[in-house]
């Protein structure tokens, strides 16, 4: 049994609510069960100097934690001068899954932001911010082209994230902080709507896991995210 | 007329949200209107070196805008390499006041910090969030009290702030962003519920004020901040 | 009886000399007792970018103490990386206070930097800086006028300022360092030459002030800076 | 065909030269064609902080490229004030590899830093940089039990590493720089000598690949570090 | 002729006026002409933490420039977040100065710290930073022995710096700021009041020099430095 | 008798291999006994920004040390966020050194970056990367003549450099790092091949040092360069 009762295959309870900011071109508040992030796309007509004159645009994101989204409150990276090797990571991560399925050439030479910050945490936030970056990133396109700023959606498919791992031997889904920090292997995976690969990464704590247990975890998130790609799709669906 | 339609002694709707975080000892989600702040309140065992010894307690502030908290997209601070003169002077000022108000001898040896989290910017953050965080410690306080920690609530009176200005001619309460461009006067109040002044604070933006406009900001932030003292109470209140 | 034996109403000793520096377009060497305050105004033929094509100038300040300007030796702020807080909230306050007194369009598109550089501290020196930085500025204006790269002054009027605080119950003038230290409520005003507000700072060291200290503060001040203005005037007359 | 002319199963000519420093615990001087890491295995008494009373130790890795590695020269981190975000994902993912095989418990509290200095690039870096420093850090452990520092070898099994990728279409093992350049997908694999998977990361650059692609890539992978493996016996063998 | 219209032997006006600091424990305003430096001795009980237990002392040294010390304006190295290279030379050379001439053993597990700071700069600041830092550490040893802090003068001898150069052919002493330009070489030299050589740095700009020159160079440094000596006999000769 | 039983005037083995990094202009890996260092020379075809418009190149270089080059393993110093200030001041020398033997207004506008990359470390590290820049600087002046980017070589002569160093009271030649941290006096000369001086720093380490003394030193150092400047002649040498 794991810690959180779920069945293995169970995902937490997953919101994903659109048009959350005031400003932003774009936002959402994603929620995975405690874990709670706050995305917004944010439209910039002049991106970095090295996309002028190349005719395609850019999609970049930053992730950041509130102090008081941990159990015990985390120190704000302004402090220690940069942002630390894990927040580098997980941006890049971020800005690569969004990337991966929108056309760059459609959106011209301009730039989004896709700022991801974690309201709460609860385990799973760099993949909980990737799905809610999806629909973030979905609103602001349709607010360019409802200002005919672009006239296709430049957005190719769906793409969602979700993490797996082995918890006492057993592979399971969408694993919480105390899942998390018991589990003896850990993968993120991004998967678009079609189903295509777009990041793996499984990491052994500890121990070795097998070929057969890699197998299991992508089984289990490919489950996972077929039901984030439909939430998505309610998501941004017109009110 | 001011931008707002408000009378001039008339402030925002705001609201003050306790409980909104699962993890710290104390939250509130405060909004001046469209302005909104998360502040927490988090209990640390161990405060700065120098308190060692004392016998005494410390309350600190720390203060920070999401990127997309206003119209434009800000930069976040953590690639700069530091805070800005602004959100120093900005979480000093919340420091002071919060302390202005509590017996630090009745904490003993520890320190609260507040996280004062700009959600959404259109003026008066830095007011928001002395008024929020005096909730979000109060509730701190409440959860040290049942824990045995402390034996008496530490503190003394209420604090709350408000910000006022010179708009047209006409002094204003509460400026939002649009009142807080265009004022020829801006200045801030810090005011216990006991009508002590802890911080007041005018600056001419351009054209130098009088003794009686400063009065008349007084009066109109007196007034206001008795509001916020009434919210404040109805927002700790047993429920 | 305050410390300094001084009167309540009594400022320290002021000298104000002006063209103290080989180099620089204007430089004062300012006292308030022995706190001592070397200013010196630098023309910068180019402002920052934000300026270019807008046909005004822009008046800026930065400030620092010398490592033993104080009773014990300060650390010098070039081995922590960053100004701190106070001196980016001093050098912000001196800046705002000389704009308010200057025709920025008059000066055309260029900067005068203030450098306040803290000789010897014994209290009151940003208040001294605002005081002196205007005789500096004075004296450059003077100097670009006699090479004919402005034909009108730019300074609409004086600008001084000075501390006042509240020490054993009696609202007393002109804060030296041991007084500042035992002070109760301790603020900080800056004035015109025809007596207009420019800032009000007014801040409770523990207990909250009432409107009644605010005002008599503010008569102390208004007393204080029509002598400083007096001495502004002696130091710029020609010689 | 490849680039390289290489068949798709087929590694560079890798070398692993063990003892090329001086004064290092540990050393070995990988290549993997032009690619050329210097690992070194330092042994530090006195490990991070947080060890102390674990009885346990620490393995950690550094990464760094030399200016003239590259094709065009890079700047050095330094002059930016911190090592970037590929810098830091690599050291982590060095240290984490090493760490899967080693017991730490059997190195007391002490630490063993991992330097892997690029001195070439051609591709592949972090991946002859996990399989070089595996060497140096068994010449490290075999110095510290000639010297009865520790009574058993804490390596409890081999790691290498290895980078594939698909390109025109075909997956092929260890990529070099223009191979890389032109994958669709980039993956990395870290293997232990028993067949176990310690980190599995797969890239889609531009489009998501398939699940069968994936096992393609695995299974050059665990070719490839079949032979690493042994050339890793073959370095350590005693001479 | 030199540019300074002074004998390539002679200095210039130099004076050495102690005492100008309220706070500081030595202190030393020294001119060589336009060029001005306040010194100032601190003493920290609290020496450096390697210092313990070692039963000595330490002297150490740091050098900064008021921005307008300069004909053009130099920016604060704060701002930039970090001394620079020049200045970290500077200061290790007056630190290593100063250290050849003391007895650390004599001063106790204890901290001197020289600041010099550059309020006018026409040339030869390190060289006059050294000779007025000697007044002010005489000045502090001084003032310990006259408290029974030490109970001799840890002071073994004089030391002094001067400059010279090779300008227009001919070697000259004291180079001002215009003569240092177009100097074809410069050279400081550091030697002590018994004439030993403490530091010689000699330094082409543009053409080689020969040995016969760099012996003209020191030559007139050893004349020059035994007046510095001299005046520094005269400054700290009781009063 | 010295610690490395060598004639007073003998230098280590040195050796000189040029040619050794597949992608800089040019390169040379040098060894003074157990010292050696990776020079190489980059070509840029933009040069710093002061450049532009003057006609003239620029030879700058940078230094940096492998942290196991060491006895102990040093820290990076990446990871304090700046050069130190030992790292500058040997950087600025050895730029300075390069450009005393060559022809800036040859090279046209571009810069060559001389990096000296420590792989190990035994004493003289500095001398060392002088000489062996040269050897790389000429080769990339040979690889931009054979593409006709310039016509003549700017190189105008030799440059090589030796540290001396009086031990046990004997002037010696070339100080290994043993025999340096005994040495009462420290000196490195820089020397053209005519013989000319380009720099001569001489440090008293405890005691001072006589003119007698240094007049030793400087004749070792000129024995010691003429056979550098021999082996450059030889590393040079079509092949």
């Amino acid at each position: 049994m794991r810690p959180s009762k779920r069945a293995p295959d169970e995902l937490r309870p997953v919101t994903l609510e659109r048009g959350v900011s005031r400003y932003a071109e774009g936002s959402c508040l994603v929620s995975f069960g405690n874990t709670r992030v706050l995305c917004t796309a944010s439209l910039e007509e002049r991106g970095p100097g090295w996309l002028r004159g190349s005719g395609k645009g850019w999609v970049t994101a930053e992730y950041s934690m509130l102090p008081r989204a941990t159990h015990e409150r985390t120190r704000r990276e302004v402090t220690s001068g940069k942002p630390s090797g894990r927040t580098q990571e997980i941006q890049r991560l971020i800005g690569r899954s969004l990337r991966a399925v929108v056309d760059l050439q459609a959106i011209g030479e301009r730039q989004i932001v896709l700022d991801c910050d974690v309201i709460q945490a609860d385990g799973g936030t760099r993949t909980a911010s990737v799905t809610g970056a999806w629909v973030a990133l979905h609103e602001c396109f349709t607010w360019m082209q409802s200002r005919s700023i672009i006239s296709v959606n430049p957005l190719r498919d769906h793409v969602a994230a979700v993490s797996c791992g082995i918890h006492a031997g057993t592979p399971v889904l969408d694993l919480d902080y105390a899942e998390d920090s018991g589990a003896e292997t850990d993968a993120n995976f991004v998967i678009t709507g079609k189903g295509g690969l777009v990041e793996v990464q499984g990491t052994a704590e500890g121990k070795p896991f097998s070929e057969a247990e890699l197998m299991a975890l992508l089984a289990l998130a490919k489950g996972g995210i077929a039901t984030l790609v439909d939430l998505q799709k309610a998501a941004v669906a017109p009110r």
